[in-house]
């Protein structure tokens, strides 16, 4: 491949070494390394369009780069060609305060985005477990712990400007709250894992600072008890602004990891948003429900610091469970149901977990019906590697049996290209002809998300 | 052209008199009477999809029709062919209340789903100004006075079963809260204006009927206070069920054709949703905001009969001022605005409809930045619509320069074409390579929303 142009472009912004090759070839779950070629830095939204043209002229596969913390290997470069690494493209551009806006570049991540905004008493809600780039989690429709109130990436993308896979450059949606003005371009290029184009600048939703945030944990005799007690308080109506579960092994993990002491048993985590006595009537109406199922008494983070604290907790769920199986082949998968067959699929995977004799915590945002499960097989035992594999398989053949989906959350990646065809029937075929009119060449991350050959 | 395989298919379903002809070439706005060749009745997804497959063979345009209400000429038959009715398929096929989802058929009225909610305690929220067929609101992206609130149509479509224009059924979505696994092809649907299917199955999302709701009406001395208001509610975060705007001239029209007795000056129209202390609080936050704005005091709809009645009245907005123009030329437009430039292009607005001598007054979900005038040009008088014609392009103009969108809500339909390429620039060329992905023969109706030629 002649790197020479794209060289002359970046300069030192431009880099074939095996290091930075190799730090491109990975995600955070099992997969194998698949490096690219070469790794390019733009800073500009000019650059990210000469770099895709000149691979277009070549037909040479151009993959797009946050952060790398895909659990199902969204990034691999499955065909070698070149890794867009938005690194260098992380400033908060405009914060419009009065709109209830950010404009940022791709690169910048949630956490960052937060620090900026600490000052304006507004704050960007969607957090993935980790501190992924907002370009990211806009590519793979992210979402977290605070989706079931403030929505996912979808909900919380604005507009996009994004470069086609022939180097134009395109602006999708408006400032405007809404619009009715033609396809929803904005929507197609949310989850569409850099197959369709390159997000070079997103406009971003925030959220006012609520006056009142209270957040606790409570444990439960069973998952049955814990997940019942999620299924009510959503019907409730009572508007959460956080309801985690997590069962008795993730909290070991916790416990190991992050120097907690809650007693090993599933757990609900949760936060409520609004007024001082919004909240307060929230957590009255909770602690009925909490107590209706037999959950014990709640232990509430009061400080800001003691919410962190819990918060992060969770959100490094899955470096604690990983933590305490150091030689593990680490397989994460997730699943989303309707919330009324929520207790069936959390119950029917914990059993069959359960039955395996494998490590696998479960752990999940299940105020949207969405969970985990963290499959710890031991690295060095196939046996324990393909059960792991086939317990992944029933949970996604579980969810689009109760009428869900078989990924609320993590993607399709590489990991589950296999359920496309199951989940969306001749829709994933339409697919296939929307990626084929903006990618004719097939260059945008190719080998993903769409039907191949 | 040959019926008889249509005929044949749907029998007395099948109709190409001249009066069925004429009713399905007519939408609620100015535009001349543009009637298809026929009109048929399908009463299952299987009649669609043999409909669209025949027409196919032959290349014959299908335009989708729900209850006629649009208000840019969404489904006039540009270039003949056959117009699909979907009141045949009016039934609501399944209600998941414990997941808070409607199972409809395109052809089910949005009053129609909320009678048969009643008993549920649940809701579907988006009301645009007619009884809009379900189906129809989808394709148009609709919205309404609650879309401040509960969002519209993108966010209230879980799912949709769509024919394509080869005859082939998909269906987009589950019934799971959230997916990341693949295009949003729901949201590409939505708002698609039938130029990319046609849309036979919707699962929507519904709303808790609220322990507490509060409306009241409330006379400002200006339009700019009123619409201050309204910004300064918004930015607080006091979560408005609906906080709509309507100016002197229109509240002359509702006195006229509602019998309200309201004084001739600017009004916001409002509505609070939650617990009652919750209720109880947003009116008390409101109240502040209108006292410092020089607002009137509340009229309070105390009862549920006396809140139908005012947001009766606010539906009947269209209808009320053209009741009082009869000899007009009714020309309405919409447009959105971010919040923080709503003064203005309120404002400025008013002031050249004012100068135009024209009536045109101004009504609008102002919560989201939309508003909509209604301009009523005599029909007899050229100039008048001429001039008509050039405030409704202002309006346009004004919407992008404020990095806006040129409609909130009612769409692009044969009104809005020409504002297109202004407003989405090279994205409107991805539009035209989407739909000549899916509709290669570009029979679906065909001269709407995308680039033609």
């Amino acid at each position: 491949m002649d790197f020479d142009p794209l060289k002359e472009l970046l300069g030192p912004r431009f880099s074939a070494s095996a290091s930075d090759r190799e730090l491109h070839g990975r995600c955070e779950s099992h997969f194998p390394i698949l490096a690219p070629d070469a790794v390019a830095y733009p800073q500009s939204t000019e650059e990210v369009s000469a770099i895709i043209r000149n691979c277009s002229e070549r037909g040479v596969p151009v993959i797009g780069w946050g952060t790398g913390t895909s659990l199902e290997g969204h990034a691999l470069a499955l065909k070698g060609g070149i890794t867009v690494d938005f690194s260098r493209m992380n400033r908060v551009l405009h914060i419009a305060s009065e709109d209830m806006l950010a404009v940022v570049q791709p690169g910048v991540t949630r956490e960052a985005l937060n620090e900026e905004l600490r000052a304006t008493g507004l704050f960007f809600p969607v957090d993935p477990g980790a501190n992924a780039s907002l370009g990211g989690m806009a590519a793979t429709r992210a979402s977290g712990t605070t989706a079931v109130r403030y929505g996912t990436m979808r909900t919380n993308v604005l507009a996009l400007e994004v470069v086609l896979a022939d180097g134009r450059i395109i602006r999708t949606g408006s400032r405007a709250p809404k619009s009715s003005t033609g396809y929803d371009l904005t929507a197609l290029f949310v989850g569409s894992e850099g197959t369709l184009g390159l997000i070079t600048e997103l406009t971003l939703r925030l959220q006012g600072q609520p006056e009142g945030i209270s957040a606790a944990i409570c444990a439960f005799p069973d998952i049955g008890a814990a997940v019942e007690a999620v299924m009510l308080t959503i019907q409730s109506g009572i508007p959460m602004a956080r309801i985690e579960f997590v069962d008795a092994a993730n909290v070991r993990a916790f416990n190991a990891y992050g120097g907690s002491e809650m007693p090993e048993m599933p757990h609900l985590m949760v936060e409520f948003h609004g007024s001082h006595s919004a909240v307060q009537e929230q957590t009255r109406m909770f602690g009925e429900i909490v107590a209706e199922m037999g959950g014990g008494a709640f232990q509430w983070a009061e400080t800001p610091e003691e919410r962190n604290r819990l918060w992060k907790l969770r959100h490094n769920g899955y470096y604690a469970a990983r933590a305490l199986y150091p030689n593990a082949f680490p397989l994460t998968t997730d699943i989303c149901v309707p919330i009324s067959k929520l207790a069936a699929a959390v119950e029917e995977t914990a059993a069959e977990i359960a039955a395996s004799g494998i490590p696998g915590p479960i752990l999940g945002h299940v105020g949207d019906g969405n969970f985990h499960a963290l499959l710890l097989p031991d690295k060095d035992t196939p046996e324990e590697i393909a059960t792991a594999k086939a317990l992944a398989a029933r949970m996604a053949e579980r969810a689009l049996r109760l009428g869900g989906t078989v990924s609320g959350e993590h993607g399709i990646g590489m990991g589950k290209l296999g359920y496309m065809e199951a989940e969306h029937g001749a829709g994933w075929q339409v697919m296939g002809a929307l990626k084929a009119a903006l990618d004719p060449q097939k260059i945008l991350n190719p080998g993903k998300l769409v039907p191949q050959g």
